[in-house]
């Protein structure tokens, strides 16, 4: 059992339900997320010594958030309290051809503002083994993007393991934002995560993304993750593959590279999915959870494809799958029937 | 923005949920819609100045059902309030390779018995572009045939563009029945619209819908179109192409014949569908917004198939989609991926 | 319309809703069901005279558990009241690639300690013409088990058909006792069903299941089905064919043998599935119905596998699909297009 | 156990949840009844021998109304299935001060229909104990009028003695039309209920029916029912005594006249009542059950309030509180004490 | 029928269902409401000419609330789009002894950096005949306050009557703060209302508010309320009368001073009330219409606590009842009975 | 921050919404408690250091129990995790005059089975404060009685103050039985808990309950607990009062007798009350949290009394009251008005 911490926003998440358009919601189903806080919950799940801080404001709404993440034994004795308010997105779930709709009403949340002052990372920190964080904290505030250098230095004054989920959110910030911000952190990150183009977007690296079948040109990936593991000493650079055709039907992959060579996983057809939110946190939990029991490349690989492939049936934001369900997914066994 | 006209019934549908049998059911989801109301909720949410008529009893379930279309910002100051009930018909929602079952429970609304002293149509046209009508009107009682004929007329007189969905329902009446009475209001129409086999049943064309791969036969689409548009001087003929496979599986696209050419949209494959009720509604707006728009043959028929798209993923009679929801969907940006 | 009597355990089924996991869940949602209760269910609409026994608490659980089959018409006359619990499972419905998850509270309860003391065999197949059971009821006690026999003997005593649908639950108990159990029960079967390795497991018999292209191999039903008819004397043997592709998408298909020959039905694709819960007992049902009724094999397997297709549309245990509707789903009319 | 014949129209209830206005209902509550359906339904609960008859149509809606008594125990195999449909009244259920909001839609049911063809009386009689019909069936149409004498008639020649519950409904029918047609009945009645002022406006008696301080004027009760019992040659004449102060809150109680004297039971206050439709029918069935169970009149009524003063606490229509209950809450054990 | 402009914020409310507290709940309800918005569909639902004026964010959530007005009939053509978002506020329901409790999470809404800009004063106010604000508005901002002193200038230019309610809300600012802002306003304010102890608190009167019996001291009341029309020359002022027992039960009552005398109206018992939110904002719709209508005082203070009444068992922040269900509340015609 | 130590069986409640009766119920609400689960989450919520210890199954349902303890911050990493199943009860919610009802079905549950092999208690209790227990485990089964024992000896033996709730359940054991077993744990008792009848039943203590005018007679309380205290040498006997009056209003206090005298609270009127079951755990876990912050008798007496009063108006078993709604419950302020 490893110690890991992550740090990130935690919000509340408002979704429209049996696919209503948000004009015709007469109630919202709630949960509480975060790209981090999803990392931690599937960790927890998996039995890891899990830790995530953050700031929330001090009233119920705060500590609903915080209520949300202890249920799963998430350790949550490092969460700052203060600030004005909890950051909030509106979700409204689409269905076959129809996209799902974000809106974020995030400005001016307690993270925002949070400064070092909030958190004592010597004390956090002390014999934790991984710090975890995503390219979403910086871009919500120059405040965040500030604490999260403090606390990457931090964590590798300490001599933990430090993992980036790039993360790119289009509404939150621009490219050139992202370009001017990301690249500080990551002389301190040794296992860098970013699906799709967030390496593109985020760190200035090119990639000629699919093949002309459109299936992943996974010589592409290897070429572009070699060239990012010598700029920045990553031991690690994983990402997901994923092909979205609808709504409601992905398909779901994921490769690894360990500064050698690229590992695949099998690919999935996720018909229907439940809720494709928090895909990815459960992917770089999986990442996680293989590096820290010291599995191979494509066990790691696998495992962490198979965790994502399940989240994306639980609806909510945080995968609830525990280690068995994925082992027991990876072998294959009862895929559509009932275990009875 | 064109005033738009639209006159028919509108029923309360009371729908079984989780796909219960009627049998099951504790619990009925409450919707007011009827062909003609759907199209007017969907012009307006295109932004058109969409004026709905009609008659309801004078009672809080009447005036709900005015409610549900005024939320949307449809005019309903010209509807009448008196008779005996509203209509109701029953929806129980298949799933997969059940079929969806409607019972209707509809004799004697107010709608059935409503006159055109009811309704003061030199005020209500006064100024309007078009007024759109359906087959379903005339069928509900000889009452409403013969309203439906002085509103025609009307509209003719003041100059408007008149469409007509000719919308057979064989739960209403007989094909004979469709036949003496429906040829009676082509003359006044100006755009004619009908998916699958109305024309065939209710003007008495005859088409081998068709070929042998069970696609469309559109050859001879654009020939029976032809002979429509020449017999009752049609503008334009349109029509949605639609293919069945399951409850929850259909492909759609729709022509439209300018009188001189027939213009296709892209298929679809709606899979999973969330509402398949008011698809044939959502299309017709779509056609009636393209031709007040001023849109070539080609725009509005992609227009309208993607509308009616969007709207078999959205629960109820109505399309709630917005006119940049539809733009956004024929670019095809973002299908299937969170837009975030 | 036949007198058919069916025994067994009837179990209250707590699941969760919209596909949540047991952690998430905040309700259940309740049915009650049990493989023989799901066919007496299914008989009683069909519109057969369908008797029930069993025993259950004499609390108001029990009690609701019998009027859940008092609404459908199922004679409930002969349930015995008494013993501690009405047993239970629940259910976590799966989604896509998640399989559903059964767990099992159904030890000491009243059926499992239910003696011939409870049940007056004399009258109640008094006037019968057919007793069902299926496997899953010896397997819940050695009581229960002896009580099976106790209710066989009777049946044949009084010259009614006999069925038994063969059903290895592996929760409840071993391969080994199953085979030790089972064929007591086979001399006085008439019509035995059992799903894929049902006869294998628990009468010892060996089969090719499938072809390398992953198809049914009928010839290799066909040779057992015929072993099997002949070491037991049972005038058919009939097995649903079942493709398992994810949780929501199933190929589903049947055969009857009649001594003679071999008899299949058409393959559908079921996707989606509502429940797939019940499948093998409306198929049952529909077997027995066609039995009864005097159709030709062709016709029984072409009706048992539509019943069954259309329950696995249906949430809960029980088919509710009345006789027409299967017609119709046979006859092909109106799949995927609302009936208005 | 005696077998009890009740017959009138069953409708399909339709409420809105939460104390919602009808304008804001997005689903509604569905529940079957009626005044002899619910009367037929206690009485099973009770344990009687219950038969119901009705006329219904022949369609899922009309075989879940039925579905819905035989679920607790009312034999409904002499319901006639045909007509048009099943009639409906909407509940807007009031709260504190705000009252209950009924709307009919109930013309043209099935059961307006009705006529004695649809029923075979002399099987339906034969070995019955008691037949009891309402105020309300002669005031729906008046073939229901016709069919309701004709029904009274054919079970007086079988010897059955015969209740009805006079229920004036103002919205059905004019107090003019009512007293025109309910005397016809009244000679062969042997029971005769009505609460408040329904013999009043029916019969045209006359009653100062409180005293000054607002409580029941038991002496004119006495008197009026002597009256009534002398004209008619009722044998009891009983009426429920209620004092309305909100929706939430009523005072209940009851009294009996046996021929010679007024017996009156406690009085109880009802606060909060769950759902006030169906307490005259709870207290109706408990009358009658009394009665065939031989008990004397003081008996009769206590039973009878405290099983309506129940029913006031219990969702739906009808009373499902079953005899031991009753009994249970007479004895005053466990009054707001969880029974653990 | 009056036009009468309304202005205020409106804000979408998420309260808790089946009163869990903030940390139980899985799905809030939604509403929108805001003391102006709340007053304006008021009075739409009583026939008025109702146009609603605010600022709201050009995204769905923003239309929606919008969508919620056009429901009830209130004109939003003069709303304004743009801002950063709309404002919040989180409400736990208490029950009986414990009380409800509102979180607010409204800073930085669209409406408080809206400007005159945003509106058209001449065009909203021209052939208008009243304008009503609260004193809400102006705490949320000094944009805000700002605003609402260009609006009532330009009310007042164009003729218009002006009413305030002062609605005093101390999480939203003190009460130095609010004594230095209202005070501007009233000058312009033709008719002024408070309940309790707004005017004590906002503008500096003094009131010794009960009696020794805790009954309002209306002596004191009337000596205020001149003193107050004296100072600001009023031509009314009002004030609702509440006692507060729990959080199921209050007193509720009103009083209108018009430059003379002060009316009173009964005093009524809410128990249970359903919503209370909302109730004071009913009233002031009520003391609006009455003054429209060209009621006597006395009507106007019985017509407007009734309305507020009603209001308290209806869910949601604004009331529903129309004309005809207060008045008949009034006559106190069938409180407590079902209509039917 | 006191570190308490609270052991017990932890049960999944299924109680029926809407106060529905279970046989109209077609979903449950789950919730899980038991009386010292219950007691854990309140200290917990009032910030104490709070561990529960129990063994339930290792399965989903199991973990589904301790992940609803840990969401509000209870220590359960000494749970144990075995057994066959976890103990349920099902609740029928009552209202006004209906009782609720309760039915166990909590045989040979995880913890019935539990032995001292299953906690280490010696690491359990280092560094803890308190231990409670209650005497419903002992009832369950010889075992966990005997468990119960071995427990309360190892608390002592680590010098714990150790507490107990007499609550005698006549469902789970008899008089006799309780007299038999409960003294055996007195010698170790420091703080003896037991409304009503409780120390009569299980002790054998005699008390006149009430006074001829049915309030509680508190000479006799003190009298009883005087000489229970020097029997037991308890350091303090305290006791809820209660009177119910119907399943929605009960009047509620409490009194604490220190060895020397006995304080009241003050008495409160819950009406309505929203969730009955829990109320007397929430009473414990105040007086217990009084007495490790050393306040004085009346502070501790009225602190549990108001945490009490406010667990009646929260759903489910456990109080979520934080310190500060009882503290401001208790100063009275804001009770019945919204807090805005």
């Amino acid at each position: 059992m490893a110690r890991i911490v992550t740090m990130g926003e935690i919000l509340m998440r408002l979704s429209t339900k049996n696919y209503e358009k948000f004009v015709q919601a007469e109630d919202f189903h709630i949960c509480y997320g975060g790209s981090e806080a999803n990392v931690a919950v599937s960790l927890a799940n998996f039995g890891q010594d899990s830790v995530y801080i953050t700031k929330v404001p001090d009233n119920p709404i705060g500590k609903s958030a915080v209520a949300s993440l202890k249920k799963y034994g998430v350790h949550t004795e490092y969460v700052a309290f203060g600030g004005e308010r909890l950051g909030i997105y509106y979700l409204e779930t689409g269905a076959g051809l129809r996209p799902s709709n974000v809106i974020y009403d995030r400005a001016d949340s307690a993270m925002c503002h949070a400064t070092e002052q909030d958190f004592d990372f010597d004390k956090i920190f002390q014999g934790a083994d991984w710090f975890h964080f995503s390219g979403i904290t910086p871009a919500i505030s120059p405040q965040a993007a500030e604490l999260t250098l403090k606390a990457v230095k931090a964590a590798k004054k300490h001599g933990l393991t430090v993992s980036c989920d790039l993360n790119h959110r289009k509404k939150l910030w621009s490219i050139a934002q992202a370009r001017e911000t990301m690249p500080r952190y990551m002389e301190y990150v040794d296992v860098c995560m970013g699906g799709r183009e967030d390496a593109i977007k985020m760190l200035g690296f090119s990639l000629n993304r699919v093949n002309e079948d459109d299936t992943p040109n996974l010589e592409a990936y290897e070429q572009m993750f070699r060239e990012m593991a010598e700029k920045y000493s990553f031991r690690y650079v994983v990402s997901s593959l994923r092909q979205s055709h609808t709504s409601s039907y992905h398909e779901f992959s994921g490769c690894i590279f360990d500064g050698k060579k690229l590992y695949t996983a099998p690919k999935y057809e996720m018909n229907p999915m439940v809720d494709r939110v928090g895909g990815g946190d459960a992917f770089a939990a999986g990442i996680i959870d293989g590096l820290v029991e010291g599995k191979s490349p494509q066990e790691i690989i696998d495992f962490a494809v198979a965790a994502s492939v399940l989240k994306h049936t639980i609806p909510g934001d945080a995968n609830l799958a525990v280690r068995e369900e994925v082992e027991h997914f990876i072998d294959g066994k009862g895929r559509g029937r009932v275990q009875r």
